[in-house]
């Protein structure tokens, strides 16, 4: 049986997109990211995991599914700070965490993120018992001597960072999600 | 060239789900999850990530590349407790283990899979030394902190556990496989 | 609105190879990778995580989102050992590392691939504090044990290692990236 398909304007779009995905041989890949946001927030919880899902939470990716990734920027990954993204969603992430169960303990993440214009660009996370600031010098620091080792000129670094000082069971994130 | 394409109904039913993938702009993500089970199992090895391998291969996922989520069950991911995933799948999993080289230790794992009708439902995982049924009683009070911190009522829980006494280097493993 | 799309032959390919990544239903998996290749290189850094970006860099994946997978070569996977992975890539892939900040110590990583024809292939990681050949010797037993406990022959083992004497802090890392 013979099959005519009507497509839209804008699923034809998506068929070019999809046709503009493949290398020589037809190959897929998984899909670079486009757009990324840094966020950062902390969380009391009964346990470690929920402590750490808390923290989630608050910065807003709370309900995907985290896949952590280790840790470049892709070349025109535009920043978008109001990103939403939908529950459940596979979401490739850089990110640092720390978790303590000693009430009184001051706790902090950060990630930093070196940006090159037309080029890709460099994530870098931290996380110690540490005040907020501290965090923030030490990724900045990590981020430049990632492009002193590639030899890039650094154009802007972006910072997300949080502190908390544990009350039973505390967590401290930051992350850069990376998506679509 | 023009080339007229012949399309079988389960073809078209594809290029549709393709089309339903994209968002405004035409743009592609990871693919959700669709289906999902529970697993546990346990292992001896000779070393700690041979024991691990034993208790992925007792839990049906041995054979597949694991990619460790953190851990949403996507809205319409259906239980399916006879999935086989095709070997070196790129699979994303939820998941807790522990690996003991201490004999006489006694290990567990559990995850717990909270759902909720029509929305998407959260995934714990819990490990320690300890025994199977005190696995399951943590992971269970996590999925209700999980939904209790989301005000989302809990409709059902799944868990699946297992524990193991150590005799040389042991692995007890649970998790959450999502799959398409 | 209809819509007559020309397709030239490797569009076509594309589109059949799309269409062949289904299964009943209509079904959209992550992408199986057809490429692999081993390496293993040692860094010092100012912190830990620098140590690990320089030793990535050295082993030619420090530009990409390193995806850690737990670890079974795809059945079909070629070995390509001069792959160039593109920038800012979502990149599966197995590996090994260790970090030291202990001046002096021998610290040192390998990763062993089990081949079988015809077969999926087993990847296995070790990393700890002592020579590039005892990493080897440790790697090599570890696929063999993996090989039997599958009841499956072995038809070849590649393997990739590294050592390093810390400065300050020092990592060295063994991979196997699985790609496109």
């Amino acid at each position: 049986m013979e099959c005519r398909i009507v497509l839209e304007f804008h699923d034809l779009l998506y068929i070019i997109n999809l046709l503009s995905m493949k290398k020589s041989g037809g190959v897929i890949l998984l899909p670079l990211p486009k757009k990324y946001f840094l966020t950062a927030a902390t969380s009391e919880g009964k346990s470690e995991l929920t402590a750490f899902d808390g923290a989630l939470l608050k910065a807003r990716v709370g309900n995907t599914n985290l896949i952590r990734v280790s840790s470049i920027l892709p070349p025109g990954c535009e920043y978008e700070p109001d990103l939403v993204i939908p529950p459940g969603s596979l979401l490739p992430i850089a990110y640092g965490y720390i978790v303590s169960a000693n009430p009184g303990e001051k706790i902090a993440a950060a990630v930093g993120v070196g940006i090159k214009k037309n080029s890709f660009g460099v994530i870098m996370e931290f996380e110690g018992t540490c005040s907020k600031e501290e965090a923030e010098e030490k990724v900045t620091a990590m981020v430049e001597e990632a492009f002193e080792m590639r030899e890039i000129e650094l154009d802007e670094i972006k910072v997300a960072s949080c502190e908390h000082v544990v009350q039973e069971i505390g967590c401290a994130f930051a992350a850069v999600p990376l998506w679509y």
